[in-house]
């Protein structure tokens, strides 16, 4: 007889045949609108993270209970947003990927990553993943050891895998990848550790490395003449950990890069091109067609990485394709996708180190800045080196106008301690320490709805523990997210009402999705504490909150 | 500001000291009555795993559905019976013991175990542990390095730890102790390696051990002539590595005793008393009153460590105390609790080790048996070393009269490699090898409504992948369990029918429990793959099932 999760896997070879078989350029591009599958992270390649789905309402969403559980067998912060494609949820962990039937949870197969356990020290800030790219067929991840592997959907086997760079220099990829106009692109992280930033595009078809686009230019490159020595450069940080966005209209991906490196900022004067900053390339070739840079200098560690929402809004009078992103200095910023000029930019937290924005975005420095850059002592500032946001993505609703993201309230201590050399590979290169974080209880964020050209608070509910998770906005005007206790909650997104909550296992720092089968409406969402905040922050709040990574999925209540 | 979690304690100490205080004598012999608590395993001293609630019907049961979730950071076998008392529940794992708020989810404190690495070497069968036990403000625990400890219920504080042997000789706890008469009762684990079985009494306030007493006869003690040698006698296992029940009226504590060792029992001919055997003991002092052994000079590994479960029935028109117990060896049996007079033994599963039992419930060997004992070779016999049932406990109704186990329906391949010489400390200490199981697929076990007296099987559901946790009835006729997949559910204890089920994160091996709290009935299981066959069995069926445990609360779904 046939063992059961043979039959298991038999159905979802079925269900893979028997439906619309491997996924398409068009699949992809149509995302946002086809509720019955997520394939690309931020629920389409807008990354808006707003679904159309409205039979979970603000009157039934209280009905709302867990259909489904499946542990993700792990100690790791669980931070991927899960990919759904003809009825398998794809998940990734730190070390492995699943693949699970979407309506009962069973998994059908687990592949895992063999990882070398010297990684630990190369691998500042937590053990993470955040998500998987799916196209023809195949599902793409990348690995803390800096590869990109291609499964096969059906079977998880590894059909191949690339490597980027040397893990013992500190590269590792954590986001997640994105298949833009038939390329497979990834971002890389490891901006503590001495790297070079870069996103790199890949025949998805056979893992070969087609192009790679350093974020930090080489040597008499545009841009180059923003570091003081090309030395410094090779090493000058701006990474590319979070997820990127694409236009196919204008066929062009949007980037953010990671704080310049090393954080003490006296030793390498000047803009540091182009960290802290968006990126706009070609997906075909890695081509740079426009930067703009948040955070010129910056001596924060403030990596503009979190995901850019793309929007088509109303700016006095007028409909402007925009590009919309929450950056860790504090800063809403909308610009022309189109050009990457600057439209608006407005403060959304307690922000200190700048005073405000110029004309043309360019942050204007506080004093305290200033001194602290020039004498590189001892500040307190806000944000932290946490950001106003970190790398958890914001939702947009285009029915409310509006951005929700779990924004982070604290400020640092910060001590410079001057020029830092480079010593040896896969070591610290900071320069700097952070001593403590403001306030030392207390609320440390808010969930906020924020209008994105004026950077005003429709509303917002204070969060004692800040939330790190992604947030996820309906039709019907509901938003979905989690906090590190572990309680994955729905909001008015027109007052931000509390209307639903439910504990899940362990803390929630992932990014919620919402899809469809016949009809029904699920929301699934990843529990599993870890990360930045909660290895590092000390807050002895998360003291209780047990490891422990598992999918959940829930749908409103079934009479039958 | 007050933090969250320290928030989350308060609340927890303010309820203890609010209600009831500390659990009394009076509190353990009521446990079965008092609805709001569960402290005893076994739900009660009796151990029938029956509650009188009836909130959740078989109309409704369908209606359920998790009301919180909580990881307990563990990728081992999670066995347990949670204990609650005053609104927090405590949960055991192999190496941590949790307070959590009952009501919702929330970790009020986790007491974790430092255990040395080279334990795994003599934990042969699966980490796991099985439950707490509570007394006068005290947790109660047994842990895999051989030691019994008490917490602090209020703080987690270890208050006591007393050693009982070296765990290098292969002595470990896995099973949950028992509170009787004032008493804390123990017993212990590792028959596989050459060590000598018995349970302890400890004096809960201080953990200064009362007394402790072995199964198998030291020199000249009643008994000792049932062992070739008093050098085989003292490595002869009979470990207790089940849980015990207790009559208060009778004041005796009820405990199963394992196989004799080592397996192969040509080198120790005699009935190798008190192994495989139910002993009954007083708890003040230890002494025994009465044994009864189940399976003389076994060679078949057939602990007899299932629960006893009490309870007064009819038998030939006239109600007497009886022990009923669901043997390894395949058979159901019924004694008199009081004496342990043997009053009816019938298969319960498919047996071919023996023909039957003879009047006084001694078994008849079969002539395959009798070959395979003095030539020791090789023989294909039902039931496996796993048992017709293992570990798990089942659950007794005094509504229906029957008793519900999950029933083991494989036979094992066994090759005797003949008289084997003990070698050194916690080395196995065996003589035989298992090479296969039947049937190879198809169904491995069945659900099984049991007539205690007849052995007739009422009903019973098949299951591939043979379930290994304990059952739980209710008096409003519905038996609880869960099976290895992960599924929990709930069937129809007059037919049998599955009313309900549900997909929790990794497989399911402990013992749900049920209780109530302000008029609401909720149901508590513990989900985490692991044990004996998930670990030993190689049931290529089990391959994608994640390890991962949690605590899962379910209740009716409320419309509020």
């Amino acid at each position: 007889m046939q063992s059961i999760i043979r039959t298991g896997v038999a159905a979802g070879l079925l269900g893979l045949c028997a439906l619309s078989g491997a996924q398409t350029t068009q699949d992809l591009l149509n995302d946002a609108q086809t509720t019955g599958d997520v394939l690309v992270n931020g629920m389409g390649y807008a990354a808006q993270r707003y679904s159309p789905l409205t039979q979970i309402n603000k009157t039934n969403v209280k009905r709302l209970v867990p259909v489904w559980n499946t542990s993700l067998a792990s100690n790791t912060g669980e931070q991927a947003q899960p990919v759904i494609h003809d009825g398998v949820m794809y998940v990734t962990t730190f070390n492995a990927t699943f693949a699970i039937d979407a309506l009962s949870g069973r998994v059908l197969w687990r592949s895992a990553l063999d990882l070398d356990p010297g990684l630990a020290r190369v691998i500042c800030c937590g053990q993470v993943n955040r998500g998987a790219a799916l196209y023809e067929g195949k599902v793409f991840r990348g690995t803390p050891d800096a590869f990109m592997q291609a499964l096969d959907a059906k079977t998880g086997k590894e059909l191949w895998r690339t490597k980027l760079l040397d893990w013992e220099d500190g590269y590792s990829i954590t986001g997640s990848p994105i298949v833009a106009n038939g390329v497979l692109i990834t971002g890389m992280a490891g901006g503590e550790y001495g790297v070079r930033g870069f996103i790199a595009g890949f025949d998805p078809a056979t893992g070969k490395e087609l192009w790679r686009h350093h974020t930090v230019p080489g040597e008499n490159e545009p841009g180059s003449d923003s570091w003081p020595s090309n030395d410094m450069a090779k090493r000058g940080g701006g990474t590319t950990w979070g997820p990127g966005s694409y236009d196919p209209k204008l066929d062009l991906v949007y980037w953010g890069t990671g704080n310049a490196g090393p954080w003490d900022s006296r030793g390498r004067k000047g803009d540091n091109k182009n960290t802290a900053s968006v990126i706009a390339v070609r997906p075909k070739t890695g081509e740079l067609v426009w930067a703009f840079q948040f955070t010129p200098n910056d001596a924060f560690d403030f990596d503009s990485i979190s995901q850019m929402v793309l929007a088509d809004i109303k700016v006095n009078g007028q409909t402007r394709p925009v590009l919309m992103h929450a950056d860790k200095n504090g800063f809403m910023y909308v610009l022309d996708r189109s050009n990457g000029k600057y439209i608006a930019g407005n403060k959304f937290v307690k922000v200190t180190w700048a005073d405000g924005l110029d004309p043309n975005g360019r942050p204007i420095l506080s004093a305290a800045t200033k001194r602290f850059m020039e004498n590189n002592d001892k500040i307190e500032t806000w944000p932290s080196n946490s950001g106003g946001v970190n790398w958890h993505p914001m939702a947009y609703s285009p029915r409310t106008g509006l951005l929700y993201a779990n924004t982070l309230e604290f400020g640092m201590e910060i001590v410079g301690k001057g020029p830092v050399e480079y010593k040896s590979r896969g070591q610290l290169y900071m320069g700097v320490s952070i001593k403590k974080l403001y306030p030392e209880d207390g609320n440390r964020g808010y969930l906020k709805a924020i209008d994105p050209l004026t950077g005003n608070i429709k509303w917002q509910v204070p969060a004692q523990i800040p939330h790190w998770a992604g947030t996820l906005v309906t039709a019907s005007d509901i938003v979905f997210t989690g906090d590190m206790l572990g309680a994955f909650k729905a909001f008015d997104a027109n007052t931000g009402k509390v209307l639903w909550s439910f504990q899940t296992g362990s803390g929630i720092v992932s990014q919620p999705i919402t899809w469809e089968h016949k009809g029904r409406q699920y929301v699934t969402v990843l529990s599993g504490i870890g990360g930045v905040y909660a290895q590092n922050s000390g807050d002895e709040r998360l003291r209780n909150v047990p490891t422990g990574g598992s999918a959940w999925t829930f749908a409103l209540f079934d009479n039958k």
